[in-house]
């Protein structure tokens, strides 16, 4: 079990109705996400082609910071609040698409842009199924 | 002139249609209202009231984490992406509401909470009026 | 294989001398244990003693913090900084060694401070180790 | 008096010796450079000749990240521990030297460079003050 579910498990009081598969796959999916964002926008900027993946670089800027803190929020449990949770989500899974769209159309010339394209899908994905269980 | 205003008079390219002011006003109210909401929350967990208190840390430790977040993507504009910015400063505003309604609760109370509750109070305006003029 | 670890199999230029095995698990640590120590001050914050907690929510926090830039500051590596990566190392030492230490006198009572105090005992390894291996 | 300030004025406890003044302005510095070091990164990644500073780049996004942590950190007094606040303005005052040293080379080129690289040396600055503040 990862450390993300463990943490969820030893919390001491009761979660409510959230499914909690489902928020520790997506807590993990952000901070998974969130360092492949970090990094791509790195590798990007090793590349000889800087110049043609500045847009790139931004996305993976901002993606990275959108799930470190979407990460952050769902770690807490303490005084729940479904709407900004659900702000926060929308904002993150944005974040996602536009991170994997971009870096999916240098997928195939760069292989970090790849791996981070399928975090990004991953982290989309986990957020938009947590969206769906919150109701 | 505030260095984030500074900051963006030196951005080297067009910065589009954006409203500068109002721009670097939300820049600088996120960061304010992070550090704020970081130092309640800390505040908070001093009183010896904490226990009465633990609702309003954790929203403070949200609305840190949400507004740091924000005041990053802001200060970016190359390979600008209007749909995400505007999906962010909507989680920065209902952060900043849960945040400014949970200390106003607690503000003839405790000074730190008065504080905190009008930078967030800046902070989700200086939002708004940015969302209003992204159009 | 890791995200973090695919991300630097991809990086597109010489990482230079440094020790791969030892930085992806240093990268994995940072991000981990900044998830278990918000998880964990979350945690402590819903407990009824909270009172008895603060010290070990405040050093969460700080540890949280602390983890998340050494993580991001480790998946860097263009125009790499020996003397910066050694710096932010040893703050994150600190952290861990800090942390870990305060969740440990509450781990008989509280599993989360357990399940974090190990989380920090493995980062803070993984600093030192990394540290050893940059000479 | 700036938010912070006001924090630090109405934090319910004793703060212990601590020189009150150098405490808000390293806190102010911070968060001021943090934000100036996002925005200059990015500044750099419009600039046409990007490929001439991607070292920059990666100093400026480095130096945030540890500016925005120690900010962070010296928000927070509850629980405090000299050797962690030390270990990270350490830190932060290795990655402002680096950043500033590195966005002064660009600085008659570059305003943004020249704005990023005063308000590093005035981080820098604070936290020695600060460092040696505390004995």
């Amino acid at each position: 079990m990862s450390v993300a579910a463990q943490m969820l498990d030893t919390y001491p009081k009761d979660l409510g109705g959230v499914d909690r598969d489902k928020l520790a796959a997506c807590i993990e999916a952000c901070i998974e996400c969130a360092q492949a964002c970090t990094a791509c926008a790195d590798a990007c900027l090793a590349e000889d082609m800087v110049a043609e993946l500045t847009t790139c670089i931004r996305t993976c800027a901002d993606c990275a910071d959108v799930c470190d803190g979407t990460g952050r929020v769902l770690s807490r449990h303490t005084g729940y609040d479904a709407n900004l949770t659900r702000a926060v989500l929308e904002a993150c899974a944005a974040a996602c698409k536009a991170c994997g769209d971009e870096c999916a159309t240098h997928a195939e010339m760069h292989e970090h842009c790849r791996v981070c394209a399928e975090s990004c899908r991953r982290c989309e994905s986990a957020c938009r199924d947590l969206i769906a269980a919150l109701g």
